[in-house]
């Protein structure tokens, strides 16, 4: 069956902390071969917040994104965080977004969407269903990531990857006459990892008051070559379900947007892909990998640079924990 | 536009901890008058998790829900958490839950939404346009909370409403010559109240390794006359608009099922709907306030009570942190 729906991105947007942190900081940092941080990465510089919440940052994306998309705030009609990381257990993120909006009498409805790196993807293909449907018109989905806060620095092969930052994108049903549409999505989850990259502290199984609890169980976990091994077993299969769901070859796709997840992950992506470097969006290098918010990230920036023409064929993907591969194929 | 929607339930199930704590045990616990948490909270008996973690409660409820449908596990193809709490920031609860079900080679794509209390019907909303659309054939809903953990036994009127426990259903397309389908769904928030009921510290704002975090930052919060206060002013509007938008009148409503949230709130809002007691649903005085299980959980209970015949018209409606409004009207 067709998955097609006739949705259309209106306008992306993005925010990036003021404070930069170079990897020959981190190199001394952690005591390195000057070099190492951004050998081992791909990444010479990421921003870390320093006064902004996630909420904030997520604010400024969007107004950036419906100013894009020539939208007033008030055009919007529902807020969707579709981010990894979550500024306070309660309320949602979104809720926090539409107050940061100044949006607090608009009555638009918020609500969060998970699946960690993968969360705009998710979002993006389970919300497009509901503005083909037409039950909203114009969608905010928004992810904004708080990385730095949450990084083990005794654990040098993860929090040499990580950056902060937000992205934002509109979507609205495609006008008649234009090309715009979601092709298909698709997701698959290896509970198998659903360990292998985790925070295992802060929820109800280990709450932050918990006397057992330990400074490292509150701080992010990754076994990077189990992830290796589960995702590259798996990924082959997954692109040919993808593709096949898109009704598109490798050749058909004008830019693949991955998540930005290392250097050295996109690389082996780009190869499992088979594709030119210049079809392969990259902004590791200045961003650093921000969880959810790498693909919107990147995706604006493709849009900034003219990478993206509208009617072209995009693909999203990438890999999260759970351990869940998922992308998604638009017209643009 | 109409919003209907071809989805119907197939099953539900349910799960509470063994251990039981009755409201004269916290009544003692708390120093009160013999009979205050009873008359206060209208919860007589709420179960408390001792081992059980949320994906264990979750696969119970869930295998429960899959037995109710006809199904075998492995015709699941989605697998969405839809609680107001996190078993752990990472990875998400959807993940976990499909391990628990040992679903680790199924592949099955597993998120999360979050709307706090809402998370149910939020989910049910969006995810039957998924359905309905067939992008996905059997999507199991699961709902799991643990809220003893997050109580602060200083906050008195708080922390008598609350129970632990999982709810589950699983949603699928209406066959032909079936009456059931949703109806319509409607969500307003409300950020003037995103600071009423909160736990404002875990997330990446107030990090749980924070020196500057205090015990009660951790804990849940909530300001509940200004809650009250704030949804008072807007639950005749918004009942409006979900009605219109369903095409019934209150009359045409065979059951309501509403949040679980207190005793006293669920008295006011069944006089605001202006309906008889046998036509809302409470199991509050058993269960407390199981955040967002609690209408999933009703909902079981009615089925199971068969209080629910295929073709009633139902009501699902409540209040949630954010401050929000949800509710959805379909045909059973």
């Amino acid at each position: 069956m067709s998955q097609v729906r006739n949705v259309k991105i209106l306008g992306t947007g993005k925010y990036l902390p003021m404070k930069k942190v170079y990897s020959h900081e981190i190199d001394e940092l952690l005591g390195v071969t000057n070099g190492w941080v951004e050998q081992k990465s791909g990444v010479v510089v990421r921003s870390f917040v320093e006064q902004e919440t996630a909420s904030e940052m997520a604010a400024y994306a969007a107004n950036d994104a419906i100013k894009a998309s020539g939208l007033q705030k008030t055009d919007i009609d529902c807020i969707v965080s579709v981010s990894g990381t979550m500024e306070q257990p309660i309320p949602c993120n979104a809720a926090l977004i539409q107050q940061q909006l100044g949006l607090n009498d608009s009555k638009i409805p918020c609500f969060d969407i998970n699946s960690t790196c993968l969360s705009f993807v998710t979002g993006f293909d389970t919300i497009s269903y509901l503005v083909h449907c037409g039950r909203y018109k114009n969608v905010l989905l928004v992810s904004s990531e708080v990385a730095s806060v949450g990084l083990d620095w005794d654990k040098k092969e993860n929090v040499i990857l990580f950056g902060d930052g937000a992205a934002a994108v509109v979507l609205t049903k495609t006008p008649e006459n234009e090309p715009s549409k979601v092709l298909c999505g698709h997701m698959e989850t290896f509970s198998d990892g659903a360990h292998f990259t985790e925070i295992r502290g802060g929820g109800t199984k280990l709450h932050p008051n918990n006397p057992n609890g330990k400074k490292d169980d509150f701080l992010f976990d990754m076994n990077g070559k189990s992830v290796f091994k589960l995702s590259s077993r798996n990924i082959a299969a997954f692109l040919e379900k993808l593709l096949a769901a898109s009704d598109c070859t490798m050749n058909d796709i004008d830019l693949v947007v991955p998540h930005q997840a290392s250097g050295m992950a996109m690389r082996i992506l780009r190869n499992k892909l088979g594709i030119e470097e210049r079809k392969f969006m990259n902004i590791i290098h200045n961003h650093g990998n921000t969880i959810a918010a790498s693909i919107p990230m990147a995706l604006h920036e493709a849009i900034m640079q003219n990478k993206i023409q509208r009617g072209n064929k995009i693909m999203l993907i990438g890999t999260s924990a759970g351990l869940s591969i998922g992308g998604v194929v638009f017209e643009y």
